[in-house]
């Protein structure tokens, strides 16, 4: 498929993606349909198509997931529909309908018009749609809102159907979200008889923007920010839920764990639930985008910082504890320990990607792009079969990726965010286009009013040599701004073969290239990648006396299967050289870091557990391979931190 | 009460002591109450006895442990007697003796004989003795010898009865103790009709040797030597008893946990519950002492390798998990979650006395010593009322001594063992005498057959300068063994101003020097003792990285009341230089270690948690005070290991 089908595809959606004009100005991301990718992510993407997909569509299937909206079960049979079920079918359409955007004709074609149609089928004639609640619980309906994931099975079904609308242009799902969103209107709202609540797992409020994006339907961005606003309000609803159906005490919740305890427009500190924190916050960003809300603005900036600088894992893994899967307190960050839900890393890049909508500055991206290409990236294994579902940054050898989970959450998600990755790459604006990740391909893109291919070429990550061209349908005045990544410390570039002044033409993290582009401008972009140590805020107890090593935006660790040993045994001495090197035939093509450390000589401890003297070490060769691959080979002890001294 | 005034108390069971030979070539300890304790250990016991036990004797008091000898608890009514109640009241009664047996006049003896008289009265006329099986469960009485503690705290009253009569001549409760045991001899045992079983939680064992040794009755040391012959041989007896009273699989606990997974001869690692564990090596060694039993003292050999090379923390304390409070894995040794019950590091220092005795190596009473100032010392508060049941390595500063607690084994077990301290100071045999621990005081011993008093002049642990003046009543040939610490690296001694040469007289960390000893002889024995840092053995995971400081036998650890910043926080160079200096206003008069540490600056990290750059350091001042006087002042952090960079 070249890309001029792409493009006229995509123009079908076009209109009514921009149907909704926005309430303040801000950078409007290009639709992944619009991004041909090749190179390091389009090796990911043709992996998630011919392989991940189809695989999680034989477990949908086999686990009773995708016939649980033929609505057959009875009472004591097997498979009975779970209440999580149908996001996870969702998830899989959603990411389904990106290939299909790209390639109409791909083998997941047919499973996903099956799909559709069978969800389709399942929707009440009120227009409700849920197969645990249709088959298993009926009377229980909207009875539960904190703990049943209604609204939040309803929200991934319409993010998957406003998918399947802009792939195929078939209005069959896209009705169906709109006959869910009404009915969800005439459940929930602040009119007589309508339940004031709102659900405990966020994600309807998201795809209620996206479904207002889609269809220019103002109800459906009144009803988000209904959830938005009413949301931790008193009386708290899910207390008056739990007064409604005689929850003991005991059994309650902190409504703190579902960003419940307070208005959200209050919040200051990410607590609670890390998934549900970031879909929420992905929520209040939409609306924000959408309403200009100041308030919403400036508690998302809060949160971000607080997030960012307290509470996010080197990896952009976020979500430190197991129990409860929540945020920890500030620099609460243990490392073996870390849960770091793929889910919650995906929900970062998400939230990142909005932020970089509502605010003009490269720190949204440069987020992204660390948990990009390391906190989500690890949830899938480089046969593209295998997820995690948490994200330790250190093992002892035995936390393994599953080809599924019994709350599956995670393997759909990163496959729809891999299939889509082309939409986090740019924006436009009036004034021309932004670069926000460097991704290897093609991009067709409205640059101030004309339209522009934009090509790529680099073997970004492992490089930062980056060659722009720029080929607009004809010479405009523009400005294309390229993200200078916080991790860089020495950019060059050049346009048209001319030195650009990079520190002086670079405003909040972004490189500000203004005039007249002509077809065939190219821009040299050179971003230093040598090999960094980070240390951590000392108040991070685990990473005390550590280092983490990084090139460029990826993160590296040390595997027992490099080192024969477990990492945690090996020293880096301060200042020691550490050299990067790539290596085509290790784990798919990476590249690799080298180096010296030494290990205590255990022998010196023959038949003694201490010892005073001075204490023998031995020369170790240190291999540091990137986060995100690492489980691919044979089980052993991994760590991210490693010790200085 | 004179040195004389000693002896003189003690001669009436001195014959006693000795009625049962020994069947082996050992080192006989020289009683407790043959040593007149004065300096770091005096300044102990007279607390002990002038706060301790007045303060636990109210405790027994308040919490009905002593009323329960009254045997008239009814149902309903509160104050149950415990399971565990006999054996707290017992170690009472035992250190009590400890003290009435160098001062009969102490305020102590009118409690200890009232406690004695009801102990006594509440035998039952089979000579049963237990309060709880007695008033609670009568018909469950040796039911459930794993989970019932009923022949621990037999034990426990033997133990007290052998001590009360050692102390007081009063046979009362020696005879009650006898016809205890003769009604265990008539339950248990390889008879007819007997149950076959044993204890799950040791103590019977070492306590029916001390009875046959007070006694000279040769029954006590068979049914002690059937309990260890007896224990882990199939079928297992904890399984029949399960079997017999129907317990669910589910609650079946691993009869390794107390030491029954196979014959005790067989036993190769020390594994489960770290009391018990103690408690049955002791009783082993004791037997192996009476009997001769060279295949049990292989296994002590193998155990005690075990222990003190794999699974000891620098403290002495052992047991590392608080699940099931058992000892870990070979080298799992983790500070924070350290278990190291105040009972265990007892128990280690009971069972190293015993192999003293067993063995000649000053290796044994290396570790005794260890755990004598550091593990077991940590157990009890500088003011005497409070004790730690946990003695962890490295604390964020909520952990804190108590005044009781529901199982209060630790504070009678603490006080019995100060209140008997001198007995771990020397031994005898035929041919002269052994100095294990260097206590300031005088000692009364048959030296080869003369009465020789033997005074000890030191301020140790905190000075390594000895005087030990030798006051045989007849001038006479014999060999006076000192023990050359395992921690001392260079030690320079002179025997009545003339030099000796302590490497060539030093043999298994003993200094010989034999000669013909006359009253005043003045043995000067200086060992030097510098500040020393220990590293742990490289497989010990929480200590890589990690330096702790030693002086002498003394462990220390820094606490953030000192520091001001929580001591994990403080890092030493390698090779900076440390001093110590003693400070008599602090913690009652103690050596500290004086250095410099680095911490990181945080302010180099505002707004940001990681960074690239290299990262600023400030100097801190390093105050390390002895492990065994932490949380005596206000509450903070505190750590052993302390990271070395």
């Amino acid at each position: 498929m070249t890309i001029a089908a792409i493009t006229t595809a995509a123009i079908t959606t076009a209109a009514m993606t921009t149907a909704a004009a926005s309430a303040i100005e801000r950078r409007t991301a290009v639709a992944h349909d619009q991004v041909r990718v090749r190179g390091f992510w389009g090796r990911w993407q043709e992996l998630v198509r011919s392989t991940t997909l189809p695989a999680q569509h034989r477990s949908l299937l086999a686990t009773g997931r995708i016939d649980a909206f033929r609505l057959a079960w009875k009472p004591g049979q097997p498979d009975e529909p779970h209440i999580f079920w149908d996001s996870d079918t969702a998830k899989w359409v959603e990411a389904a309908a990106h290939v299909i955007a790209s390639d109409p004709a791909s083998p997941l074609a047919g499973p996903l018009a099956e799909v559709a149609a069978l969800i389709a089928s399942a929707q009440q004639p009120d227009g409700y749609l849920n197969t645990h609640f249709t088959v298993v619980a009926p009377q229980r309906r909207w009875t539960d809102t904190r703990n049943a994931h209604e609204l939040y099975c309803a929200g991934h079904l319409i993010e998957a159907a406003v998918a399947h609308h802009r792939a195929t242009g078939d209005r069959l799902l896209l009705d169906v979200a709109r006959r869910l969103a009404a009915c969800i209107r005439s459940v929930f709202g602040v009119g007589p008889g309508q339940k004031r609540g709102y659900c405990g797992h966020e994600e309807i409020e998201l795809a209620l923007i996206a479904l207002y994006r889609a269809t220019g339907e103002r109800e459906h961005l009144e009803l988000a920010r209904y959830f938005i606003d009413e949301r931790g309000t008193s009386p708290n609803w899910f207390a008056q839920e739990d007064d409604a159906r005689g929850v003991p005490a005991a059994h309650r919740w902190d409504v703190a764990s579902c960003q419940a305890s307070m208005p959200v427009r209050a919040l200051t500190d990410a607590h609670g639930h890390a998934v549900r924190a970031m879909y929420l916050y992905c929520g209040m960003a939409d609306v924000a985008l959408e309403t200009g809300d100041a308030a919403l603005g400036a508690a998302l900036d809060r949160l971000w910082d607080n997030v960012t600088q307290r509470r996010m894992y080197v990896t952009g893994g976020v979500g430190s504890r197991h129990q409860g899967e929540t945020f920890g307190d500030d620099y609460e960050l243990p490392n073996a320990t870390a849960y770091c839900e793929t889910c919650a890393a995906i929900g970062l890049v998400f939230w990142a990607q909005r932020m970089s909508a509502l605010r003009d500055d490269g720190r949204y991206a440069d987020e992204a792009e660390r948990a990009l290409y390391n906190g989500a990236l690890a949830g899938i294994a480089l046969d593209g079969t295998r997820f995690f579902y948490v994200n330790p940054l250190a093992s002892d050898g035995t936390h393994h990726r599953q080809e599924w989970f019994g709350c599956a959450c995670c393997p759909p998600n990163i496959a729809r965010l891999i299939a889509s990755l082309g939409g986090h790459a740019y924006a436009t604006d009036r004034a021309g286009a932004w670069v926000h990740q460097y991704v290897a391909g093609t991009a067709r893109l409205d640059l101030a009013g004309t339209p522009c291919a934009i090509d790529v070429a680099t073997t970004y990550p492992w490089s930062g040599r980056i060659t722009i061209t720029v080929r607009p349908e004809n010479p405009v005045e523009a400005v294309v701004r390229l993200r200078i990544p916080g991790w860089c410390r020495q950019a060059g570039a050049t346009i048209a073969g001319e030195a650009v002044d990079v520190a002086g033409s670079t405003r909040a993290g972004y490189l500000r290239i203004a005039r007249r582009w002509r077809a065939g401008d190219v821009i040299e972009l050179d971003l230093a990648m040598p090999v960094e140590r980070l240390h951590a805020h000392p108040a991070v107890v685990d990473d005390r006396g550590r280092v983490a090593l990084r090139r460029g935006p990826v993160v590296y660790c040390c595997e027992a299967v490099d080192l024969g040993i477990d990492p945690d045994s090996l020293t880096i001495a301060r200042g020691s050289p550490l050299h990067a090197r790539h290596d085509d035939g290790l784990l798919g093509g990476v590249t690799v870091i080298e180096g010296d450390g030494t290990v205590v000589d255990a022998a010196a401890f023959t038949d003694r557990l201490y010892r005073a003297d001075a204490t023998p070490t031995r020369p170790r060769r240190l291999l540091a391979v990137p986060y995100f691959a690492w489980d691919n080979r044979a089980p052993g002890a991994m760590r991210v931190w490693l010790r200085e001294g």
